[in-house]
């Protein structure tokens, strides 16, 4: 039996530990991105060239872009992948597995027009240590054909698959949903870690006693350590929350949706990368409070 | 060796639960109560009678109250515990454990007026079933002679018992970030299950799961459940975060501290309450949400 074959466009830090935790599964993979060093060396590792006409022998297309309008390109904008993008290629019963964060309308648009069993709304979460080991969780909905056909490829990248409906758009909405809480979360991480400090309290005793208290989060245990340790190595950057808590708000704002806790966070990120944070981890948020109020991080005693 | 007495005022849902751990753990329990029926109550079970003449006999008097004003009124304000409140009649290595939430300055304050080796700062959290089994989480700290006097009733009251540091508001501080957390956790889990709702997803998917998600906290684990349900059984009133957000914003304006996600948070509870709601669980403030966005919420059908 013939190796499936997969495309995987878009080999940053999410795609290109997926793409290697693809071929370790087996699949021949062929991997895409804008920037020809990355993709020599996937193709290099890989065994497989960055060929488009691999597009039309894909059996699952996988695209890990940044955003829906990277997407659409990919998909249906031309270029590099012919005149009608990459869909004008694909098989008949091949798939796509759309992996950025979307808002729901625009994934359910997506599948109408690449076909409804031709598209997985799959956005992905876990961050890249989690994509390099294949345990990523993905929220995903589509028809049963779509998951059929998308199947060997998100078992392999996951640890968790939700699967969270028959059509596009509910795996969006679950990511934005989560988008909403995170963004929100590392903010008021950095809020309430900031205001003890301003209280007296050290970030370390605060994330450590919070732990077993109701004000815990995912978040706070997650990033909390990155403050006390005035580490903003970018896991995932400042400018991530900009994107996704302003497509929150933008969803939010077409729905006539009053979300005013994510808008207070996202203006926050918003200054955070306006005063040139933007690439920094997410926790540099904390920079904005401890200016704001006249307070010395750890790390920032010089 | 006759019985350590502790003496406990304010037996409402916290208080109340708190002296029955303490009679089972072998203290002579003396419980005190602006309503005479739970007073009396208590003291039939207790076998100790509510005299206030109990206070001068006193080892340890711990104060189950609201807020502030009402700590200073027990501990200093006269009228049945004497001219001089509670403290007056004090044995002098009696201590006094204060567990409403209050300010850090309030609880140095207390500490310098009360003495320090006399008063526990003691703020607990865990609600009021764990305060009936005796699992609260205590947040602690004054010198090592009040840590002394209290140990015997504060092991007693509580499953995690934080030691923060050996002066009075160190602990008032940890309770207020803890509070700040627990109020925007409430109104942001809110805020992304109705934002989800407006997106077609249900309330008991998105909190069953962002739990294996980066967007999880222990308040959307904890109150989404009320949410799916339709359930706003006050296990924690609205107004309770009314009162501690409005805590937190207080002392962050003092402190020059900017907190605009607090901020917004406690407008959301501020609607919930103006809005009748006040006396509901927490989770009520979904309802604020709901009717903003014309969504119909769970139990809301008829």
């Amino acid at each position: 039996m013939t190796k499936k074959r997969v495309a995987l466009i878009g080999l940053g830090s999410m795609g290109g530990g997926m793409a290697r935790v693809l071929v370790k599964a087996g699949f021949a993979v062929n991997g895409f991105d804008v920037d020809p060093a990355r993709e020599a060396e996937f193709a290099k590792e890989s065994g497989e060239p960055a060929d488009p006409a691999a597009i039309g022998e894909a059996d699952i297309v996988v695209v890990v872009v940044v955003n829906a309008a990277q997407t659409e390109d990919v998909l249906f904008g031309g270029g590099r992948f012919g005149e009608t993008g990459i869909v004008g290629a694909l098989k008949a019963d091949a798939v796509v597995v759309s992996c950025a964060t979307v808002s729901p309308d625009f994934a359910r648009a997506m599948a109408e027009r690449v076909g409804a069993d031709r598209y997985l709304d799959a956005p992905i979460s876990g961050g890249s240590v989690r994509a390099a080991s294949g345990e990523l969780s993905v929220l995903a909905s589509g028809t049963p054909e779509a998951f059929r056909r998308a199947d060997p490829a998100i078992e392999a990248m996951s640890a968790n698959l939700f699967r969270l409906g028959d059509a596009a758009g509910i795996g969006s909405a679950m990511k934005v949903v989560n988008q909403l809480l995170a963004g929100v979360h590392i903010a008021a991480a950095a809020e309430a870690i900031t205001f003890g400090m301003s209280q007296g309290l050290e970030p370390g005793q605060i994330v450590s006693v919070i732990n077993d208290c109701a004000g815990n989060s995912w978040m706070l245990q997650n990033r909390g350590p990155h403050i006390r340790d005035g580490d903003y190595t970018p896991h995932s950057a400042v400018d991530i929350f900009v994107k996704d808590l302003g497509l929150v708000e933008d969803i939010a704002r077409d729905a006539r949706f009053a979300a005013p806790i994510a808008g207070a966070a996202l203006q926050q990120f918003l200054a955070a990368s306006g005063s040139g944070l933007g690439r920094e981890d997410d926790a540099a948020v904390a920079k904005v409070y401890a200016r704001n109020a006249g307070l010395t991080l750890p790390g920032d005693d010089a």
